[in-house]
């Protein structure tokens, strides 16, 4: 049985656990004060080309976002998502416990643009309302689509122009910038985003992810909300070392891209086999619709979430590679395809 | 320069790292639902002696506390806690900011006991005030000291006829537990308090701690509040792996041990050298009042907080021994002090 | 000028400030336990036709709703709500400030039924979404629609099987239950709902709202919540004497009637003219459908808010009677609608 | 039976009554946007001799509180407070469940001095602790004591030299200002504070207190947090016809100096009995120590509380006037007392 569920699947890169052993025995202070957090931030900021952002190590997706919104708002501030996006849905209400309400917006295809944010600024109009503050977005959507550069830069203006922050959740950040569709560099997010996660967790660490804070008014006191919020590890260096043997060379980008080479080899042959997919994502998570009784005949040998219904006789399900995923495993997973399909 | 600052400067027991290796590659699934952290929570069950307990894996101590805090009270009960505790003082107010107000009594020995708790019921007499609801102690006490069975019983007995809750922070629980005063067993606190936890991050872990949630009340829909404070990690195999490894022999009792045994050493060579204690401690950490000049000599090669000024010529330092504490840096911190003091 | 705008464009009604009056002198105790706000407590639960129930007075409507929804609610918790409930739109984030979620599900004439909450649930499986747990609606909703019996019942019957609780908004509460199409009486509201509140501000009060806990396991401490929300009153008799002048007799049901058939005359002009109307209200506001160049004349005299935009020459507006709309000014805004119709 | 127990055991002043009598039938906006309530806080911009602050009618001193403390601070910040304050043991920990620490301070005559608050700012150095942020006093504090003007002038002057704002709980400022031992004025309040409001409750209003806001960076976006916390009334006409009628003359300050008078009555005469106080104040509450068996006596005619035990046959009792003090009845309890004294 072979997992196509997810991208945490399986534990870190082995040249992560290697640094941890090598480092393991050096006494270093703790709280994310050590020698190898303050060197993986030198160079993030230099791959982000920018000296004056915060950039601050957490362990995960949920725990990033709620305590960056939190900090980065008023009480009466309010958030403005896709009905699609992950702290919506999946987060357990984590935003909504630490004060903030989100306003959803409907979209197809898990990305947001400037009228969308508009029209929720037009609907509210005074104290009887919350006051929408923030845009959370995040690149790729939950449903694998990612955001060009001109539609990033159209959201930022519209962002700048109207007083509101833009938060971008980048968990699978990887993926986005290393598809074959991507026209966004990591630094132009320096400058277009106020504040945005690049994800270790779902791409190479065994846990972790860097929140750079661009602009000046949301950096003050961090660390305080980071610790009240239960986020700062004692052995801060367990982070530290893995950002930094991801990004010493172009370890993280290696990873990402090969997560994407995978879909792509499944891209294709599920396209070439004349299936449609839910959505056209062009990163590391596929939405193919397929006929039930392929989908049983799968399922045999490999594990994947059934994501929706089509019609009586199809579902679109979830198929997701990763930075571990064995180019083997795709191939049998293929073969095993088209044997059914008898083609 | 060796490091008596703390028992977290080190990374994890190398066996620790070893299983993160071998274990590496297996596709598991994520969330703590996966084999090794469900082996992890049936061997501890057994330690603990009973099968009616909820165990859950956290990454550290602040968010152990305030998760399981937040997820005991309802909106109006409080916490009671000595002056001295980690919650009330270090850990920026997480416990204030999930809108509980914590009850602080003066104590000299960073114990409470059943007077000190009925103060605080008898002066808390109706809806004007908060409902007291949780006693919060931690073994060892922030300055050391432990709790003997007698006296756990008598707080123990004092809350089931009050209705209150008693929860123990564990964050050191090892060495509480190893040290030669101690006449409390881990499977009397799964019927003293109603939810205490393991510490693993200060004795052998990269991180983890172990929640054991005793009383059926307490329970219910646990891993949502998990969940939502952001402390459900994706590969939760990283906390299953490293208690498994610790309590599938006695490695986390023979760390606990190793501490103590150090602390030990430098206990009796600092009392032989005629100097007094600002609290009698059993456990791994040691605060001797010795003179300022002695301290500006061993902090040429050690380094350590100075706790308390407690007089013109002397001061009170804390120095803390761990599972990675090595013995010849002890002795050699011991023959230094004798070189300074002449003996 | 004369205005539809409300239902709190006046004071009080004059019996309540006389009751005000002649027991001003009198030395009673605060915070709700002076003898008024008990009797009025005695006889609302004769209303109710219950003894074990528990009632509070509050000051408003959001006050009410979330200090009972917080109260309620563990953490992890959620509120299912229509799109249109003023918890979700006109309260600036109340309910999310104390931290719980609402779910929002869209409807289009106000009201929740069974199969609406079912799909919450149904889509709400496990700890990575917030737990449905309460159920939120108002009588008459914010669009003027008023529930019967039978869905009440249903949704009744549903919660119950579902473990959720029902909580009913009743800040118009009166004109729900005065209305012409209405079969549900008070009393009836004591067994098929958890907890509900009777407006007093939109019915002749000055200010309160009379919250109604009727299942013991949300009774437990909730003047605590209240004190702790800041809504305990040092002068409680303000709200005592107004909620026993309006129910010692049948005072608070004839505001209410006298409400409902100022909306009948101006509903039965209205649908002569030949105008439809948004939706179908049988309670106070009216939602019709009418020209732009007859709103823009009727402004000149009467003031009331526009809705919303039906097509480039009609817009909805809202027009609102209460207990102190005058019988003469509902005849003119009718003869002044006639003349420029020229009916 | 009178009663000293407190200072809202009556109604309201008649003219206060009269006035919403009077105004009854206007129909005017409602949420504190009608014209009494523009009007009052035009006079009390005037009073206080400041246009450039905000004022903010809300309906009693922990809703007052738990509001302006929450809106003026980010999650990581902490109130100081005089063990006596009201916010720390009064208000069923309103502040805590907005999140925020009070960290407290044991004094002896209820005032802080900037030593105090110096104490605190040099025991909070990093991000394991909260950020002091605001400093809450108030005039009269929990004790009866009142600030003298350089006491507060130098509170102030420490606050902006550390970038703390200050914040006055004015819930009886009335007879602080009035008190003959006062040297402060309404108009320095405005200087010297950055926020303080002025008490209504417990001054003759129905319900009420004027919070004045001093500074810029508080004033922003104020009215969403009053909404947001059920604090902003639809017939805010309520409060803004009070609080007109308090000052369009002198009226709040007559009350004020009669609640002083009766008190004085009362001190002078136990003074001249031979009885000491606990504590000296020159406000509306007093805190004799008295026999007993004169306070079992006197406990048939009059209700007060007996506040703490001073020795085994004396105890201090806390007797408070206010503007509806009768003076035949502070004279009566004066001759009840020599009655029973044979003086």
């Amino acid at each position: 049985m072979y997992s196509f569920k997810n991208d945490y699947s399986e534990g870190a890169h082995p040249r992560i656990l290697n640094s941890l052993l090598e480092t393991n025995f050096e006494q270093i202070d703790g709280y994310g004060e050590d020698s190898y957090t303050l060197k993986a931030v030198e160079i993030l900021k230099q791959r982000i080309g920018r000296n004056d952002i915060d950039i601050h190590l957490l362990a995960g997706g949920t725990q990033t976002n709620l305590i960056a919104i939190s900090a980065f708002l008023r009480p009466h501030e309010a958030v403005i998502a896709a009905n699609t996006g992950h702290i919506l849905v999946h987060e357990t209400g984590a935003i909504e416990a630490t004060g903030h309400k989100i306003i959803s917006i409907e979209v197809s295809d898990g990305k947001l643009n400037d009228s969308h944010i508009k029209t929720v600024l037009d609907s509210h109009t005074d104290e009887h309302m919350v006051k929408p503050k923030l845009v959370y977005i995040s690149n790729p959507t939950e449903i694998g689509s990612i955001y060009h550069k001109d539609e990033l830069e159209q959201i930022s203006r519209f962002c700048k122009e109207n007083d509101l922050f833009l938060f971008m959740d980048g968990a699978r950040l990887g993926s986005a910038l290393c598809s074959d569709e991507n026209n966004l560099k990591l630094s132009d997010l320096g400058t277009l985003v106020d504040a945005f996660y690049i994800g270790g967790t779902k791409n190479g660490a065994l846990l972790g992810e860097a929140l750079v804070i661009c602009v000046d008014p949301l950096k003050e006191d961090f660390r305080f909300h980071m610790k009240q919020k239960g986020a700062l590890l004692a052995k801060g260096r367990l982070l530290g070392i893995q950002f930094l043997e991801l990004f010493k060379d172009d370890l993280y980008f290696d990873l990402a891209k090969h997560a994407n080479q995978m879909a792509g080899l499944l891209r294709d042959a599920i396209d070439k086999a004349g299936f449609r997919f839910l959505i056209d994502s062009p990163s590391n998570q596929l939405f193919p619709i397929l006929p039930n009784r392929l989908i049983t005949e799968l399922q045999k040998d490999y594990s994947f979430y059934v994501w929706s219904k089509a019609d009586d006789d199809n579902s679109a399900v979830r198929l997701v590679t990763s930075w571990a995923t064995k180019e083997e495993a795709v191939l049998a997973f293929i073969e095993d395809m088209k044997k059914v399909l008898k083609i």
